[in-house]
């Protein structure tokens, strides 16, 4: 087991009913608050209705930026930062899923430094501190909403990266399930995909003795995919989304990363792909996730060889290595047709026109991957096993 | 799933030789200490000496209080308050196992309240502000390195119980599992039991939908049995001791109980035993919680056999629900005999003289228990179940 470090201080409070609370939350923190939200959607579910009506009797100052879209881009997140020091605000309360909870991030660290926000995601600064941020998640997907780590993407370079920071945590995050129902089903998919890969980006490691996390990392794998077959045939089923949400947060706030040497190539290679062509991401992770197995799972197969068994129920007296673990990549990929999605960039109608920049881009800063170390040949071949 | 409210603001500092740089990670906090710890043992090992030269070489001030015993008592804590209040003493470092620590979090909410600190043990009022508190872990078991509980006995009155205050979580926990080498071995047994009752009283529940959690329960159980009957053959096996400190942190820091109804009626049962007979917690946990197993199992037997199941790998084919949940307990009692630990009273010297008392005192403040409401009667045939 690896040294590390952890520390998950953000308030969780889940359940039926609690952001109709929010504004009780906040009190104790700050009289005057950014709402940051995306398009119609809250407005649609009545849940802005509720949030503001919730903020006012709390007697808290609102000031509003909406439309924050899917991969959040870099201009919102100025004008947020602009609004932050003009009204000397020092609390975000983000409504929303990941790219609304990643936006605020970058406005929060943005807010408290004085250069350009881009130099900490071009790796020319490092964030420490940042405005509070607090969150009503609406997509259960990203884990921002416990999680250190913000996302944005620079439409004019087109490159999407993304920084961590410890001060980017939630001071608290608000998970109520019924938010979900009226998701729509793609994006059930995409965030069931995206949860599952950023278990998928800690399981895979050559780090030995991993015991506990591997097992909790197997556990929430399963829980997953058992309650999203569950969505697909029943989708406003309370339980089932509750099992999701919160699999969704324990996927991404550390816990199942610690001890281990992380991986996160299909993360970069994939952030290329939505930066390009505008895609969800969980929609290119589908594609990109299973490609990067089917490249990698050689050099460490007996890691694959556990997934198979302990994740997907792949009989284990098949003494075949090389067989049981390219059938635990065949029902992964078969779950995620299951729930919906494509696992093949041709089925969504992208080319090998990009693949040269893509792979260059993502390896922009060096090497990626820690299961396998990815060069920009690397990733071209993966993009190829995509196609 | 129920609602619930979690926040797990402990930096845990995980990794060999982190005691040494415990100055500069107190020093952002404070200048001046407690330095709370045990006996000899401490001392015997270097691990003091280490300490005070890492508190001193970062220019902290120490005031010293040795002596904790296990099942610490109300005695120390007047002293520590007396110590803390008398040089304005804001920062309690506890080197030890769970004892310390319990009696180190006492200190802390008692030396901030102007009434008797055993008031919060006694029900007559609720702790809400602490000292600050951090800990060297030497112990793998109470999971109070990371847990907002404390339990203290008091002596005269032979009253053993506990308190939870979100306050008294520590700042921060150094786990080096280089510090198990030393232990004692039945230390290494009363800890592993102490950890899988941890769990266990949150794991037997009658909530439905905790398909996540039960699944993190049961992957953690299994990490700590099979990791116990490694150091059995092979006991200074770092990573088995990494995967069974890390474990008991995991254990007891409230990830597991969310989102369900959790028991505790074996604790309650258990705390009596050591004060009246002063035996280890463990101990008497090894033989309480399987006793407490089979006077309840009846009410909700699918648990039960969940359990014999996904825990301990009984064959599923046996379809005779009884049968399978009494193979589960069967099972777990030799685990428990397997690591050294008795689990009948009798084994221990212990005859049904005290059950009447003990069974008062244990449900003095009621009944205990939720998998199955108990009073004064049931806790005593749990006791005879025991002998």
């Amino acid at each position: 087991m690896e040294n590390f470090e952890l520390c998950l201080p953000t308030k969780m409070i889940f359940g039926k009913g609690e952001e109709n609370k929010v504004g009780e939350h906040i009190k104790p923190y700050a009289d005057k608050i950014l709402l940051h939200f995306g398009g119609g959607s809250v407005k649609r579910s009545g849940l802005y209705e509720r949030v503001i009506n919730s903020l006012k009797e709390a007697g808290i100052e609102i000031f509003e930026l909406g439309g924050v879209k899917a991969n959040p881009t870099l201009p919102l997140v100025y004008e947020g930062i602009k609004i932050c020091r003009e009204n000397d605000i020092k609390f975000i309360l983000a409504v929303g899923g990941g790219s609304v909870i990643d936006s605020a991030k970058a406005i929060g660290v943005g807010t408290l430094y004085d250069g350009d926000v881009w130099d900490f995601f071009a790796r020319k600064a490092v964030p420490t501190k940042s405005l509070q941020i607090a969150t009503i998640l609406t997509i259960p997907a990203a884990g921002s909403e416990g999680s250190a780590n913000s996302v944005i993407t620079n439409e004019e370079t087109k490159v999407k990266t993304g920084i961590k920071c410890q001060a980017s945590r939630p001071v608290f995050s608000i998970l109520n399930p019924e938010l979900c129902f009226t998701l729509p089903r793609e994006q059930m998919a995409y965030g069931v995909c995206d949860m599952i890969c950023h278990i998928h980006e800690r399981y895979f490691t050559n780090s030995l003795h991993t015991d506990v996390t591997d097992g909790l990392c197997e556990a929430t794998l399963k829980t997953i995919i058992r309650n999203a077959k569950i969505l697909v045939k029943d989708y406003r089923n309370y339980n089932a989304w509750a099992e999701i949400m919160w699999s969704g947060t324990i996927a991404h706030n550390g816990m199942l990363g610690v001890g281990r040497v992380e991986d996160w190539a299909s993360h970069m290679i994939e952030h290329q792909l939505s930066a390009f062509y505008n895609i969800a991401h969980g929609e290119g992770l589908a594609i990109i996730n299973p490609a990067w197995m089917r490249y990698v799972f050689k050099d460490n197969i007996k890691m694959f060889v556990q997934y198979a068994i302990n994740v997907h129920g792949v009989d284990s007296s098949l003494r075949d290595e090389e067989a049981l673990a390219l059938e635990g990549i065949r029902r992964y990929e078969k779950f995620l047709n299951e729930i919906g999605l494509k696992t093949k960039l041709n089925e969504i109608g992208i080319k090998d026109e990009d693949f040269e920049e893509m792979s260059k881009k993502a390896t922009s800063f060096g090497e990626i991957g820690n299961f396998k170390k990815l060069n920009a040949d690397d990733v071209k071949e993966i993009y190829k096993l995509a196609l």
